[in-house]
């Protein structure tokens, strides 16, 4: 791994508590301001077009995530992202089933014209993404993350982005390096929208180091995972690791982030 | 009962795992998703009415909920319900304080005309819906599930939906069969939008067995009770109980949902 | 103190369960809802301009909170707050994060001078509504509620409302008389929207006494405080703490609210 390794980035993190805009969906709101908050950083769901623009240059860094996807809302994302590219700030795609509807296609390739600096998606928006045919239908991942590791690797090239793919197994690229992230818990994907609430995490790591990318994805990630494993020792079933999550997302530490085996070059 | 009984329609569900479209309201959008999760179903929240239609004709069933509705909503719920009808797919109605406003009951009426597959509601939703006056005056029911039966049956018979009437002992009819199902806990409304929660549900066994519509609604009211009356075990309030419930969900099978009483021709 | 008593007042809430219309933000909605229900009242989130009015008739209070602000939704708030002027219904305003952005400053010009009976805020908020300069970026206080506390008494004698600026330890003013409200945990900043939630209930017990809306507002800021002392004792984060601050919301009884100490005249 790259220095600075995901413990010091989130003392960093902590220690500056960004301020992250999150435009995301409706289902994700309450439990991605949540982790963001019991993480360590400051959480501000700012939309409409009207300030998200404004808003954007105060904040450290923009996630925008389509999973409840309109018009005004995607007003309000574009809006969003230029004033961010404009002021320096990495902004964070999150092309929840993008591949689902026309809508859905045509609103993710206007916001990959506006360069987003990091995507996360799962193994099926990846590969679709990739121009490659995926196996999913909603929301949910139908495929692998191996099945889309290469596909990240060139969407990152053609892209310029981080491209964070997040599954059993997480695996992040900058189109040279590649890392894989391990731990988390079956019970993960049994909690909807936990996946939005990361992109917003990646976020938090992006506005503490701009200049670090892709360590910053992975150091998200291996939060996530470390909290995730946290969580799964104690709940019995996908409500009580609702709120295990959280605890542990606010009581993990660098140790755990930094243990043996969490982050492995690919 | 008819067959097939609730504890094999559960099976059938969790092993198809279907996909729901469920365009529901701010307060419902997420604990009706991680219901459906847990429950074993794959939920997806599309609204816009620029995709809404195109997902209802992947979706294997579609739920339309009013509780915080505006014309751009009502827009996206009529063009999957269209769409929906148009494919032959399932679609579930839950009008929600339809009688508060003028707005309300104008989409309600605009939405009963598009021909709901099945209708849930309390007791005053349905005692409204169906011509007579109930004492409803938000979202609460003001009214006894008992006092709505007759009702229901009437509407049933009038709108040919499947009407669930659901409260301390649900009802449903379907204009000539009816049931009585028992079991859950004096917590359950105590816990915003667990009704919500409960139509998408339904979908999740419409999209099941769209032949089967009447035993499809008795088994998705059937794993709520017997889910409800397992977390109330362990509960001391209201938010104990909003996780547990989940748990529930997740952990409860055929055996609990086929207990004896259960459930009971009416 | 005035009489009547936070705990005489928490019992004619309860008595009553008085309808409250919520317009508050996306990642409020739920938390909200369910804090009003456990509570005690009964909550309903009808926000759009073409039932906002005709619903404000019916509810008993009416809260506005303009966290995730859009044009429509803002013309919906516009609309509630007229109709329950006219109507003589007590209205409480939460303007989140105001001076942010220009949009946020000329919606909240145009709320307050629709005459909001009762505001309640962060301390950097209700600076900055005052006309001073606050140390606030987003949504979370930069200030402590001691440094806002002669910004409140100007505020309430400028604007003619109970003003409330929460925090640790809160403050309550109606121009003349002055309160402070005691307890809560280190835990409550650290759960989103924990501060919209108690706006709601404000108006839960606005709606029960609206002849007496200073006292009112103590008793809610008493409430949120003392159920928040109650969930501190077992939780060992915030993601506990969430729930088990709802579970206290419906245990806690007016000798909690009445315990020596929970509300000092300031």
């Amino acid at each position: 791994m790259a220095e600075p390794g995901p413990g010091t980035l989130l003392e960093e993190m902590r220690a500056r508590a960004p301020l992250v805009q999150c435009i995301t969906n409706f289902v994700a709101m309450n439990i991605a301001a949540n982790a963001l908050l019991v993480a360590g950083a400051s959480p501000a769901m700012v939309h409409d077009m009207r300030e998200s623009g404004e808003f954007a240059a105060i904040a450290g860094a923009l996630t925008v995530n389509i999973g409840t996807l309109s018009p005004e809302w995607l007003g309000g994302m574009r809006a969003a992202a230029e004033a961010a590219k404009a002021a320096g700030r990495p902004w964070v795609l999150d092309p929840v089933a993008h591949f689902a509807t026309d809508f859905r296609r045509r609103a993710t390739a206007g916001l990959m014209a506006l360069g987003p600096d990091i995507l996360r998606g799962n193994a099926s928006e990846i590969l679709a993404l990739a121009g490659g045919a995926g196996s999913g239908r909603g929301v949910d991942s139908g495929d692998p993350v191996a099945a889309a590791e290469g596909a990240a690797v060139a969407l990152s090239r053609a892209s310029g982005a981080v491209v964070a793919v997040t599954g059993e197994v997480d695996f992040v690229t900058d189109g040279t390096r590649s890392a894989r992230i391990a731990g988390g818990s079956p019970l993960m994907p049994r909690v909807t929208a936990l996946g939005c609430a990361l992109t917003c995490l990646v976020g938090a790591f992006a506005a503490t180091r701009p200049d670090r990318l892709f360590e910053a994805t992975v150091a998200a990630l291996a939060m996530f995972a470390a909290a995730g494993e946290m969580a799964a020792r104690e709940a019995r079933g996908p409500g009580g690791f609702g709120w295990m999550f959280l605890d542990a997302l606010a009581a993990v530490g660098p140790a755990e982030l930094d243990a043996p085996g969490r982050v492995l070059p690919a």
